[in-house]
């Protein structure tokens, strides 16, 4: 990456995360709904943070933090770096205010454009990490402010989209493509921008196997809960049984019955319950369950990943700003594959076979994470287009159901 | 009170409320950092939705509320208004923005100064409830934010106020008085404005008592630490002593141990601790454990009122906007009696005899309370002043320590 | 009391507790089924413990401890005595077994005789109160069996009473009894044996009063239930009301309600609900609640035991073996004061005017519980006959319900 | 298998769990001392259960429960069997009494031999996973007594073994076994007994490996620990890490640090640590992190069974009687691969490609488990001798550590 495009992507990447916030009031922006979410203006600081941290206080001349009190702030979990403010604790931080943290921003993009003015082979590694890590926060900014917005018994809305037909037509066939079993290779094969966690690229032997064309409906999932599924624990793994009842679930997360039908809560507030478009916000557990009601089962990332090798990751992202996976129209080959709602593999996420951390302190950015839990592959329509590939591995563990996360059915040939 | 005055009165405390939350911002006051606290706006709200409620809805003609869905949202505990937002998720309410909560605050009042303005005779009791019932929360929104400021490691201040010297003098020697045995009254004796729990005033008989002259001391605090009261079971009751365990306390809530020194928290930030004056922020049990070691008990209620009978209730309250207690001054008598700090009672918080609660719903006010919660007395320098009577009965459980709560020992005579 | 007289009740009471616990296996007396109770060995141990502790080690020459591991397994709280074994952990001890604890039991009693065959003077005190301890835990030893059986599926029988009539009449007419006001004395007089929290006696002023002539009856508690008392929030504190919900709580511990009507837990088995007979196993928010809703008030421990002065203590206790209370039989005066139930008070249990624990380790045993408990008065049919006194204070926390803790009502003159 | 050998088999097994039992008191087989384990008294009847249910039920002219309630007391996770007894209160069973579980063995035994006695056809395969069955519960009563024994200060022995000398040489040079890369296949052929988790065999590719020749020593992991292997998370996965923490943990679970030494409880009792054994009771976190302290890594499963294909499982099994795993003798090959502790892989649990659940309520076996758990290999010093094979796959989730679970360490080629 040249200075000038590296500059160009910088901000682009960092005007959008503005972008995403510009919708919400400062009280938005500082709340945390759960342990496991962050407050927007958290997701703010620590991407500023994050450059600051390995970029400019690495290369720039004379470095001084902005206020020295934001390393521990903003630091998310890189032991390497220090102490960190605790987790659950990040929606007490009613100082700094938003205003500061925008200040934060425009003074470390300041710095940040400065240096790359110069010769910036020294961080592009980093500048390239950093805005993918950004990105990825942008996606986090979304789906917790969903959350937080759905603690909310006003249910406000963050975004007013005109999201199309209320009831889309109901989704095309479900069919399912062939793949015969073989030696194959998964992972990233280097010489353009990947996670530590995507490499090295390596050789898997497959079974032959089959994957459906689209992904599972809001309609087909109904039908599910209509023949009790969420009563009849032969369906579930012990543990989901177990969540399911501890968490009283009988329907994904978002959804709400009521007088009038079916509900869902949306980044646009309470919508009627579109059954043509694309389930989301299910947790491992409830994907697993529904796949076995259907007589099939999730696919094994590697099985995604072969079937996804040598398609443009091109589809319904964030760009779009809508918010909602879309309907499937219906053609050959596999449709929704990028884009719309992540989906659950039966794969645990672990380190391929001579995976290696990356050096230093951003070593600590993936692989201290790989256990219990479960890869999603293909990103969903909160995610910044252009920051997905095949290889691309999501991960969360079974009970998370505040990403846009959904189900692609697989089966043995 | 003639319509005249009420209406003064209520210009006067619904101004007060608002002027408490100017020096903090909308992301301030939108945060709650337990559940036992709420946030700022919250009380903005709340002690507004008490006016709308309980005087408009009855006497408004043609009453429209200003947001339907603020009858729950502000509803703190009424069961027979209805549904309540929980509690613990206050702080998940970044909708209504402080902007519409003041201009709730804005309606609310104006109805109230029309219906004020007409004969006010059917409201005055209400109002009269209404407006000591924001009091209150007027101290709980300075103990709440002082409580969230305390969980930022940024430390903020909410007001710098020219707090006099650092180190006043050491306190006066502690002096006891003394109170023969005999026949008394305590409880309010009507004729005036007073929550149904300090009724009907009512005979006991105490025993011959002595109480301190002033309140305990930080320096004295500090003999207790520095004497293992922290280590020593023998001085707690035994549930205290697994709190002080499981809370891992060795020193009062806001206390810090630094390099140089003892230091507190304060809503001007951190401070040096200032021995000379009266300790705040101890639990009951931290009240008990002191009072034992230092040979002393803590008063009943019965003892404290019979002793604040014919005082007038003067002192240092919120009007000073320190919000620190001051040193006592040593003169004869007792000091610091009302104001500065509340003083733990040994007395359970339980309905006088013949006592009777309010009638409708504001019977829920106090009387529900009544279980497994000790009664404070004499208001502290967060109290707003005026509010206080030698009859008024605040209570909270023993585990509190957020309230500037602190001690005046007794003993048997 | 002579050495003759000490070592016949030494006798006498030590071995009621083998009695007590004749009917039950080694298993049944290993396990401890919530950490309120205890494992009935363990009192057996405890027991055990108190004179081989307080009395052996301080006046036997020569003394070694039967096992000096004994010394920290069955030291209930005493921090005077040095560690304790952790209170929820009392039930993992299948070692020492049932065998060796009556062993223990055995040698400590060779033991203490030989000395009580001296001169026993200087060991009468503690003797009494070890005794008094002692029959305590043989209250405790029924009622944590009680708990640990309605634990078990197979719901076993600790005893086959031959409980009388399934079915007795109706309970007579509840009246009222009138006591009038004025100053009276309540507290211990000294001269016989009581615990230090009984004392000293003191003057207390009671307004005018009216105790209910009996118990509150099984019958009458349906009543209650039948008019929705457990889903109203009005009848209740609002402590007591999260209470209910929280445990979801629907009637008291160990009702059921089957197809074929109420049952009842007993130490006999399952059994019909004998609506005649006085209701036991409830809560202080229960009691407190039923009283609301019947009009009345639980008493307070000086109305309570005014009303006692000079009622012989006797009634339905322990040494009938039944382990129900009885029916009322509707005589003038006050029914079932002593045995049958324990009355919940108003009263919070707190040190009366002037009380001074006990010197030494024997000083823990009343004075560090005096916080956020609820004085119970009367005894009930599983209290040892001869064990009660008007002056007599018994203290649970306002959740605890596996006592015989029953409900007169009290109410304003 | 005949009637004759299965008759024989039947007797062995159900005779060598009574065996285990047998230096136990009524006591000692009651009490669960946490909610994963389960009381030995419920391991004994629960297996009883399994041939009750699942054999003479289907299969006994006839058939009649010994005790209908033990349908589901004993039922441990079959949903197609009915209701359950919870988990977490096997322990309150006092009733029956262990006298009446073996009781309930005898009569379940008398008639299983009868059956047998006929044409067993029908019965053997269920029969075969009956005795498979049982011999784990076997392994799961020593683990669970040891951890029982654990938590009681008087730190009792299971069985005096003659534990050889107590300070062995120290542990062979550890060696690297190489393997080449390539396809493989893993799972069982069928043919002969297996679990249905171990099937389809499948193929697999393997990249390049190597395996340590034996399996990890107590000194190698002192040396861990006194390279602050505790300290540091940079060793530690992060949930790893928060386990460390929260848990305290400083050593593995049954080390102790004193004035004289490391010291390990054993069922055998306390006894000083030897430094030249197997370290066993390490979490899934521990065996992480010793591994990359070590620059190494756990095998896989597929990587784990490739190497142990064709060679006899033979070793230190529980028919030594000895409950510690021996030293290694520092041969070629692989070391300890069979017997003396489970070993770790990184491979989580999930179902091999085609796998389908047994039909029926044994469905229920396996397959519902394979989430967030790890696999672990090879059996151990608890493990019955005959129950292990290469394809075996035991599975535990990443915090256990009362089980046998020691490190076998792999790294890449």
């Amino acid at each position: 990456m040249k200075s000038t495009a590296a500059a160009d992507s910088y901000r682009r990447v960092r005007t959008q995360s503005l972008a995403l916030a510009a919708p919400l009031s400062a009280e938005d922006c500082c709340v945390q709904s759960m342990a496991d979410s962050s407050p927007v203006k958290w997701h703010l600081g620590h991407t500023t943070w994050f450059f600051e941290t390995f970029v400019l206080e690495q290369q720039e001349p004379g470095f001084r933090p902005f206020n020295p009190a934001f390393r521990v702030l903003f630091n998310s979990y890189y032991n390497a770096v220090g102490d960190k403010h605790p987790r659950p604790q990040r929606g007490l931080l009613t100082r700094p205010g938003l205003d500061e943290v925008i200040a934060y921003r425009a003074d470390v993009d300041r710095r940040m454009l400065a240096l790359l003015a110069g010769d910036a082979a020294e961080v592009v590694e980093l500048l390239e990490l950093g805005l993918h890590h950004e990105q990825q926060h942008q996606e986090l900014l979304l789906t917790d402010i969903k959350h937080l917005f759905s603690c909310n018994p006003l249910l406000p809305s963050y975004i007013n989209a005109g999201a199309g037909a209320i009831n889309t037509p109901a989704a095309p066939p479900l069919e399912w493509r062939q793949f015969a079993a073989g030696l194959t290779e998964i992972g990233h094969a280097g010489g353009s921008f990947h996670y530590d966690n995507e490499a090295p690229r390596h050789t898997v032997y497959l079974p032959a196997y089959e994957l459906a064309s689209r992904l599972v409906s809001n309609g087909e999932y109904l039908a599910f809960i209509a023949a009790a599924g969420y009563a009849d624990p032969a369906f579930w793994l012990a543990e989901g049984w177990d969540w399911r009842i501890a968490l009283e679930r009988r329907h994904p997360l978002y959804w709400h019955q009521g007088a009038s039908g079916w509900q869902e809560f949306t980044l646009s507030g309470m919508r009627p319950l579109d059954s043509g478009r694309p389930l989301v916000h299910v947790s491992y557990y409830e994907a697993d369950a529904y796949a076995r009601w259907a007589g099939a089962r999730l696919p094994t990332e590697a099985e995604w990943e072969h079937a996804a090798a040598g398609i443009v990751p091109q589809g319904h992202f964030a760009d779009s700003a809508e918010y909602q996976p879309r309907p499937a129209s219906g053609g050959t080959g596999l449709e929704q594959l990028f884009g719309d709602a992540w989906e659950w593999t039966s794969s645990s996420y672990a380190p391929y076979p001579g995976f290696r951390a990356g050096a230093g302190a951003v070593g600590e950015y993936n692989g201290k994470f790989m256990v219990k839990q479960y890869v999603l592959r293909g990103g969903s329509c909160a995610t910044a287009a252009g920051h997905l590939r095949a290889s691309y591995r999501n991960f969360f563990p079974a009970p998370a159901c505040w990403q846009f996360s959904g189900i692609r059915l697989a089966r043995d040939a």
